[in-house]
Order: C-alpha cells, then structure tokens, then sequence
C-alpha cells in the first residue's frame, strides 16, 4: 500500500483581523465564500442558519463568539465582566438545542473567567481570545486522534456510508467520522465513501460530496432512501456517522435519519460505528430521551433553494435530529480511544481518565 | 362515524378529440396542467421523463399509445396491421423497464388483434381504442375493489405511512396504495397519512401531498429518513405501498425507498401492506432478482429544478426502483382480494380464480 496525502478538508473558521471567517455553507457547492463576522448577533444568526454547523464546529463558533461578545465591555471589575459573559452565554445558547458542544464551549468559556476573578477585565479578554483559538488547535488534534483510532476499524478497500456532513466542514480540522476516512486514506488504504444526500438541508450531497471531490477520494452520491438497497446488495462494509450529543449509556442524537441507518445496519448485519470528540458526550443525561431536539420550519421541505416542491400549506413534520439507542451502535471512536458496549462503563471509563487533561465544565447548565 | 365523500383523486389521463390528455406530473405542485398527445413517439417521451408515472397509469397511456401509433396505418391485410402493431409495442416497450403493466398493456392490445384477423384493419383500429378507453373504466373499478378491500385493514383513527405517489395520479382512478385511504374515508374513517417526499423525485411531496390536499384529507409530509423515528414513537398503524412488480413469490419491487421502509416497519412491529391491481403481477418470474432495475440519469440527485445541490462530477447511484422480498409483507390487497402469506400459494389461487375473467395475454415476452 502506497502511503498518500489528501489535499485535506477546507479551513471552516479561522480568526483574521478581528473577525470570525466562517465558510457560508449554506453556498456550497455552488460557492466557496467566507462570511466574516465581528459581532455576536450575526455569529448567532450564523449559527441558527447553519452556515457554520457541525457540533465541533458550532462549539468554537461559539467561543469566538463569546469573546465577539464581550471585547467591547467597559466593565470596570471581574466580576461584572463574568455578569457580561453570563449573559452573553445565555444568548449565545438559545442558538440551536441539540448539540451539546455549543454548551460545552460556552462553560468553558465561562469557567475561564471564573478561575481568574484577580485578573482585570482586559487581561480576562485576552485570555478569553487565547482559549478560544487554542480550541482550534485542540480540535484539529482531536480529530487526528480520532481518525487515527478509527482508521484501525478499515481495511484496504473498504466501502462505507456516510450521512450528513461530519467532515472538515463539521470541525475545525479533519472532521469526525471522515477524519476516520482521511487518516485511513493517510495509511494508504483506499476507501469508498457513499454519501447519503441528507435531507432535508442535503449537508451530504451539498457538503460531504463536495469535501470528499476536493480531497480526491472516491465518493458515491445517493438518496437517504437508497441506503437498505446497497446493504441489501453487501457493498457497505461500515457505516460512519457523527454525533450532536451522547448520553450516558450511549444513546446518542445526530442528524435525522441517523437512527433509520442503525436500524437499517443492524438488519444487515454492517458494523455501525460513531466517531465523535470527548466534547459531545453529556454524562449528565442518562438516556436519548432526554435529549432536547430541534424542530425545523416546514419551508425546509416545502421549498429548495426558491422552488416550490411542496403544496403550500401541507403539514410538515421536520425535526433536525434523531436519536439513535446505545444498542444500536458497534462502537464509539473518540480522541480517548475506541468505546465498546457496554458504554455505560466504557463511557465512565475514559472520563475518568480523561479528567487530568479535560477542562471541568462538565457541569454545565444551560440548555 | 359519518359518512363523507372525499373530492376523489384528479382525472390523471383522459382521451378527448382523438388525443391523449395527461396531467404533466413533472409541473405539480405549482401547476396543474394537461399535456395533450396526438403521436406514438410523444406518448414514449411522456412515459420515459415521467409526465405520466406510477404502474397502471402508464399501462393505460401504453394502451391509448398503441392506438396511436396505429390509427394512421395504411395496411391492407390484418396481419399485415399486426405487425405494424407489434412494432408500435416493441417501440413503446423501450420507454421504462420496470413496471410490468406496461408489458400487459401492450399484450392485451396485441393479444386483441391476434384473436381478430378475420376483421379488416379500420375495424381493427376500432377495437383498439375501443379496449384501451375499456382500460380506464376497468382501472377505475379495480381501483375501488382494492380500495375497498383494503380498507378493511384500517380503524377510524389510524395514521399511516405511504411512499411515493400509489394515489389517483399513478391510476385512471382512486390508486392503489391511496385507494385504501380514500374508501375508508369515504366508510367514515379518520385516516392521518404520512407521506415520505420520495427523494430523488419526490412524488410524495410533489403528487401525494398535493392529492391529498385536494381531497382534504389530512396529511403531514415528512423526509424519507424520518420513518424511523416516526415508528419509534408509534404514531404509524399500517404501511401501505404501490408495487411496479410482484413475481409469483410475492416478492416485489416498487419506487426506490420501499425496501427501506420495509425492514423499519418489520423492526418497528408495523403492518407493511402492498396494494396492487393482478395487472401489476408477473407470474412468470419466479423472485424479485430477476426484475430488472431501471437507473436513472445522475442529474435527478444533483439539480433540483435547475438548481444545483451536489458539486458538478460526483459520482450518483440512482435506482428508480428497489426490491423488497415477501418476507417483508403483510399482506398484498388486490381487486381479488387481500392475499396473506405465503404468497406463492395465494398467489396461484387468485390468479386461478382471475383466470376466467382476465385476458389471457399473461405469458407476455417483452422486456
């Protein structure tokens, strides 16, 4: 096997004079654009249209956003700075529900400041930007680290499904369950992705496509509804998905239509795996079901793009997320290494040792 | 209950002043508009790009077809007419691969000529369009004794899940899979419908939402990865499916996407029903890998109404069609009856029963 390079996933945010740079996914693939923000209303509005989305994604959005918040404060103590970046998390977190990183950011964001009340507020803010960007660098390890462990899981050959877009375009680095695909293809392993399209926002057809052509690695577009067929017919070898928030004992939500795949690679007998950072677990919820999910507008399926596909006026059902039972799920990879069921103890496990390295805020409140 | 009547399904495909008149199915939901078709050849590119779909709807257009392919025949001879007629059905049966209806369509009509030569070919032609308007009465009231059969199998208060367009739109009359909803309805029944959009092109969102709405009955549109969580929660009593074919085996195939729902519904505990007129069956195969699949052009995933949503060159996997096995089904409602596992043998006794009242233009050979 001849060890190659990808030409790697795209820079998804970036910090340039002053500015948050997010590439407009909803533009892709027709255009590659970078929208530049510097204040936290359009980073918010960023956010809830999901021209930057992901969980990883959404979480350093979050924390740049945070410290968009707060740069121009005239507080005049550390303690009204905390209030200011209190009150700014709480906006920030009505953004989307579901994915547990933008909380996850938020808090660490919060508890930065709070394990500094001696330092002035312009020493605060500094700090603030410092760990924010430090995030970037984290989670472009962490997603090294889970392609590495998970690319163990492939062989040379190896022909995978994907769903939605839980790729470079999802994180600030290689992505989660394609960081799997790019580390692997970095071995020299030649792999073939298909790419459920994903309705209704098609992040597979519009994103993980175009990310995977620009990579150069063999993918397959297909419908949502095609995924029994090509397992029914052997082709898949694993299916590989992200996920927005993962609980306790496993159970996880993603992207809507995640669940139907497990039940679908379970049927058929295909290795079901979920490659998601440290920083999507919520230990805090012991099961799925407590799992707040978003509900879309009913335009999403109504129109695309401008053009009707719907009757006007017909009911919508259009939640952004499912959920997916432990059960299900053949193995979790994190930048902890490969979690087997049963998770309950495996999820415990690799906290526990997590914890040395791991910031504290797990205890975050805000939903 | 009180008995209501529903607006009934639109008048899909009419003959009126020598031409045929269909809906164009490509412009709805934003436009209702008839196409009309006055020569063999638009009536093939009608079929081929799916201004007229769904199984016994294009067997009747196949019908009306061949009558005008060969009312301008100048033959002299009735077997010098049939031969013209068998190459009109030899052109028409090039248009789609997959439904079997529109073979039996062009056998019956053939199978007409064949048991007349001793008639001249003016009252050949006669007979013709004589049989194929015939067609449309036959459908209509295939359509309702399926419809009435099948709405035995529904309570007041059900919701049930369809994919596809198996509604007026894919008949002459109330449609197959639709026809269940609207006879019970009409019985008095509270039906809910949920209606997959039937990636990638979307007759549920396009056809079966908009027959719906014009009926009034109450339907919420969803994405096709949204089934199973739909099931998970219990909200679905009942599937009920359209099939392009069913071998002797009960196995079938029928719009891509049904495969799918059918290994969610068997996981999920959901009746999984198929409803189809005996003109959809093809006895002479004997399981559903031997049906042959159409694939559609790549362009169905990466436009949507001129739009671009998938980059340029992607590879596409695009089957029209998918095959479920019969070990997935319920129960087949046709307009004999509703037929129960095992089907090889429910099978064999409808079509005995049939026998006397169908034409016998079953052993068929064109593919």
């Amino acid at each position: 096997m001849a060890v190659r390079t990808t030409s790697g996933p795209p820079e998804t945010i970036r910090w340039r004079g002053g500015h948050i740079q997010i590439i407009d996914q909803t533009r892709l693939p027709e255009k590659l654009h970078y929208v530049s923000i510097n204040n936290v209303k359009s980073l918010w509005h960023a956010i809830r249209t999901m021209q930057v989305r992901g969980a990883p994604a959404i979480g350093i959005a979050a924390a740049l956003g945070m410290y968009l918040g707060v740069r121009g404060s005239a507080a005049k103590s550390a303690r009204s700075f905390l209030r200011e970046v209190e009150r700014v998390a709480r906006f920030l977190a009505t953004a989307r529900p579901t994915a547990i990183n933008l909380f996850w950011a938020l808090e660490r964001m919060k508890r930065l400041v709070k394990d500094n009340l001696d330092k002035s507020p312009p020493a605060l803010k500094r700090l603030l930007l410092a760990h924010a960007l430090e995030m970037i660098d984290e989670d472009n390890r962490v997603c090294k680290a889970m392609g590495d462990f998970g690319a163990r899981l492939l062989r040379d050959g190896d022909t995978v499904l994907t769903h939605c877009n839980a790729g470079g375009l999802a994180t600030a680095g290689y992505g989660t369950a394609l960081a799997v695909v790019y580390r692997a293809v970095e071995q020299g392993k030649r792999i073939h992705v298909f790419v459920d399209e994903t309705r209704p926002l098609l992040q597979g057809a519009r994103l993980t496509a175009w990310e995977l052509k620009q990579s150069g690695i063999p993918a397959t577009l297909m419908c949502d509804n095609m995924a029994a067929s090509v397992m029914a017919k052997g082709w898949i070898k694993a299916v590989l998905v992200g996920a927005d928030r993962i609980t306790a004992n496993g159970d996880f939500a993603n992207k809507i239509g995640t669940y139907n795949l497990a039940v679908l690679a379970k049927y058929h007998r295909v290795p079901f795996y979920v490659v998601a950072p440290l920083s999507s677990f919520d230990p805090r919820l012991t099961s799925g079901d407590q799992i707040p999910i978003e509900e879309r507008p009913p335009e999403e399926l109504i129109y695309i793009r401008g053009q009707q596909i719907a009757p006007a006026g017909i009911m919508v059902h259009n939640p952004a997320f499912d959920v997916t039972p432990a059960r299900f799920v053949t193995a979790v990879v994190t930048e902890g290494g490969i979690l087997k069921p049963p998770f309950a103890s495996s999820i415990r496990k690799v906290f526990r040792l997590a914890e040395k390295t791991l910031c504290s805020a797990r205890g975050n409140k805000n939903r």
